[in-house]
């Protein structure tokens, strides 16, 4: 029973691979860039989007929602008059908790290549699944919020251990909470030494222009990761 | 394709429910009455656990622990001297994101039910996929701390509206956060109206003597619920 299960994980995640490469070579064909977005929920992804999204000198930000349900990140960005595709992941029964590769070749036809040089994809909030699906990104940006605790890189190894970049987040409520940066940071290190992190606030903006520019090194096709 | 994947979906949760019965029958027989208590990454679970599971004056409380990877809940928790089982998720890839009812049920030998009457799941900090999967439980409790922003029961409807009870949590940073407490529970009435909901701090105790009150009732076997 178990050994079952793990070989149907890891079919799907070999059928999820193919169509990921698929839709990155749709990317490349169109020279834009991906970026995988992900975090827990009320991180502050579509904040810290809204901060950099319309003030990308020369580069064309498109961006991919994906939530179980609604739209209102969708909305909140779209009023940045930045193209904005949304897509719902609620036709089961609670709906899927992570974006996958099919999902996005589904959107593909919808989001203009053609038209943007970066594409953001702010994938569902939660630490486990949207860490095993590749979606043809580039890059991987993960967004860890001060207000969760110190523990979560320990508890959540796979997401911060496959990103590019972490964006410790709500750094300006730090003097409002018991809370040991130095220990984050070093349980950062524990499961992907040395990744470049930001000690970002999208309420205050320390930390935006960092931000801003690492999505210009991306857009300019710089190395990144470690 | 599609039709095929949501036929999946129902056969799986089928099996589930069927599991989580006969979990649930093994709970009466022993007299225990259960708690699935749910959450995005660093609401505070563990904390408001910490705050009463040693203190329910005729109740034996025992916990079980469900982490993708690690120990650290458990370990806090068995501090309190408090039995506290570990169920890790992580025999695939990166981890299942919830527990299920066939989790719960290979822990059930290690539980010792005649010696609690109070068992306390904490799930995989997870605002979807733990909603989707019965575990045999009496009452499903979910902590929505403020930091996560107003709009979550709009994004993650099936789990406000699946529960009994919402706390709060984190009230404490109220005057520190630009964030509407009035918007965020005219949301939650949205999505499952008049569901109790207490406003707690696990750090500064505000709360704290209403949720061990809600605990006991469920203890005593008193309805909850609207």
């Amino acid at each position: 029973m178990h050994r079952t299960r793990v070989k149907v994980v890891e079919d799907a995640l070999d059928a999820n691979n193919t169509i990921a490469a698929a839709n990155r070579a749709d990317f490349d064909r169109a020279g834009v860039r991906v970026v995988n977005f992900m975090s827990a929920p009320g991180a502050g992804k579509t904040a810290l989007l809204e901060r950099v999204v319309a003030d990308l000198p020369g580069v064309r930000v498109g961006v991919l929602e994906g939530d179980v349900q609604g739209s209102m990140d969708a909305d909140r960005l779209a009023g940045l008059h930045v193209p904005v595709t949304q897509l719902n992941t609620d036709p089961s029964f609670g709906g899927e908790c992570h974006l996958d590769a099919n999902m996005v070749r589904s959107a593909v036809p919808s989001l203009a290549l053609d038209e943007i040089d970066l594409l953001v994809i702010e994938n569902v909030g939660n630490l486990v699944c949207p860490a095993e699906f590749k979606v043809g990104e580039d890059a991987r940006v993960m967004v860890c919020a001060i207000t969760e605790g110190e523990d979560k890189p320990l508890k959540y190894p796979l997401m911060f251990r496959t990103c590019e970049l972490v964006l410790v987040n709500k750094i300006d409520l730090l003097e409002h909470l018991e809370f040991d940066l130095d220990r984050l940071l070093y349980n950062i290190d524990q499961v992907h030494p040395n990744v470049e992190r930001l000690l970002v606030s999208a309420r205050s903006g320390v930390g935006i222009e960092a931000w801003r520019e690492w999505l210009l090194r991306i857009a300019a096709r710089e190395e990144v990761g470690v």
